[in-house]
């Protein structure tokens, strides 16, 4: 079953990072940098109640990456790793998931900290995070805990 | 900006839900559930080392799901909340994500426990859960907070 689904944007994410170049690696290495949720506006009555979480998924649309490759290197690493065990937007799909920080809600307008995602990135869910559903015990990050020593994030990604 | 965006699934999950009436509330109700996902052999190679995490995050689509609902009502609740603070599969885009454990990854198949999706779901990306990026520090989880004493799921949730 290779079927097509289609997707339609409900907001637009607007950061201060207009390219690439310039973007965090991850949310967590950028938590006090803001962005904004322009939700449109048939999608604001589905925001009741949201402001009782202090955090949200949001799930977007890298829509300027220009490919599609199943091995890529992280910034972190000299050696590739499989698309699967990486969060590089040269995805197959091109889903993008951030967990960030919930600010503010004003109708049409969310403002979040932890942006780590390119302006005018197309918007396509807003999850409520939920620790008891997504945070799960004893966690083994692959290639990655090498970098964090005591959790504490490497050199490097920090600004 | 409205425009559309095509997905093609990599992949089916299995799991042993065929009807939703079944179907646990999340991953964490059901946790020694297992699934498998049937990766579609053109993505097989983007699989590299994801077998040194110990948690997925699992990206697909609520195929099932016939409307696209503003309010819901989730199971635990008497009150509708927006679709945006609950994570009903009746949302814009019909997007779900769930946090599984990895058991075991052989060619083309994954297995893994905390099977919370319907069978034959279409499977849109994997991600490798990590801990650094996805699990933030004090986490308010609105309306489910009060349902969840000292973290225990509530009894009509345990089977």
């Amino acid at each position: 079953m290779t079927d097509r689904i289609q997707l339609t944007p409900i907001g637009l994410l607007h950061t201060p990072f207009a390219h690439p170049r310039n973007l965090p690696i991850q949310s967590c290495f950028a938590p006090d940098v803001e962005g904004r949720i322009e939700l449109y506006p048939a999608y604001i009555n589905g925001l009741r109640d949201l402001e009782e979480f202090s955090h949200l998924i949001l799930i977007y649309h890298f829509h300027r990456s220009p490919r599609t490759e199943l091995v890529g290197r992280p910034f972190l690493e000299n050696r590739e790793h499989g698309i699967f065990a990486i969060r590089s937007p040269h995805r197959p799909n091109h889903l993008g998931l951030s967990v960030v920080r919930l600010l503010s809600i004003k109708p049409g307008i969310l403002t979040f900290s932890g942006a780590d995602m390119l302006d005018q990135t197309p918007l396509l869910d807003i999850k409520p995070y939920v620790s008891y559903f997504d945070h799960p015990p004893e966690v083994k990050n692959g290639w990655l805990d090498k970098h964090f020593r005591n959790g504490i994030p490497p050199e490097n990604t920090r600004s």
